[in-house]
């Protein structure tokens, strides 16, 4: 499929970005997921269905592209003080908004409409952000830390691998145990 | 939707599971993807649409349970005389099979049409039965290991999660590298 490839924010491109995805959750929101079609998407956001088409290939890659938008972190990680309790923070309420019904789906969603595994890969790029962040905020109080690989090799991994393929339900403390291993006993994969 | 839950191999149920799977393999490699209804897939296995839809639910449904299928290791995994060479020799043949283009296929079907989360479940107790059998030998040969879990978290999770997330190719030393690491600083995880 060749589609356009996405244009950068800013003038006509970024508003219809941003009413077919406000659209999208509109509809969602109110009609659930089943209402949600290109014609009815497209007639909620005051553009044609083949602008959507031509933009975002289909149905499916379109909510890839809202979801993964709806992962999009909405601010930097909480400074807690030390490496230990920031990590330990960021990585609770990364398991907690994953492992949630919305979050679990978003992940679906952005894995399911990705040909060409770009969104899935914002996705990491998001958490490796935030993950980066702490790190950063470890080097400058003189901490020692893991690479930001390590931590999205043997805690972020970890966590959304039980997330997809296992069914139990996940501890908070899960993610505690996590950070804990990587944090006393960093893997050599720098 | 409620469906029959998947009867247990043997008579006419396990007849008509393997028809209907071999169809879709068959339909896919003749004709491509594209091929694949649940008429074409019907009309090939010699059952009526309404068995597929009854048992299977959806296309996408009995796409999942096939891809599982194929996920299914062949035998079990290679006696190379130690646990480093046993699990060595399993994370780069599972890295290689589920980086390849079939495998992230067969993973992404697995995951999508898996509404419960029960496909999803089968893929990773496979990896686990395999890890077993590498765990179980190396505790006869009296050599110290790491738990079923760990290895999970640590080996085969940062493999699927790069696999899914991460564009990116992977070397096989990547494979290495993971057991290298549960091997020598088994994370405090058991």
């Amino acid at each position: 499929m060749s589609r356009k490839p996405m244009a950068r924010p800013g003038g006509r491109s970024a508003r219809v970005q941003a009413s077919v995805h406000a659209a999208v959750r509109e509809i969602e929101a109110e009609a659930g997921r089943a209402a949600l079609t290109v014609p009815a998407v497209a007639a909620r956001a005051g553009v044609t269905p083949s602008t959507i088409y031509r933009r975002w290939g289909d149905l499916q890659e379109l909510l890839s592209d809202v979801a993964v938008e709806r992962l999009r972190p909405e601010e930097p990680p909480a400074d807690r003080g030390s490496l230990d309790a920031d990590l330990t923070s960021w990585a609770r309420q990364f398991l907690d908004e994953m492992a949630s019904g919305p979050g679990r789906a978003y992940v679906r969603d952005a894995l399911l409409g990705d040909p060409d595994g770009s969104n899935a890969g914002r996705c990491s790029a998001y958490a490796a952000d935030q993950i980066e962040a702490v790190l950063a905020r470890a080097a400058e109080r003189g901490e020692t830390a893991p690479t930001v690989e390590a931590v999205l090799d043997h805690v972020v991994a970890p966590m959304m691998y039980r997330i997809l393929f296992r069914p139990e339900p996940l501890p908070a403390t899960y993610a505690d145990r996590l950070v804990r291993a990587v944090l006393t006993a960093p893997p050599a994969d720098g």
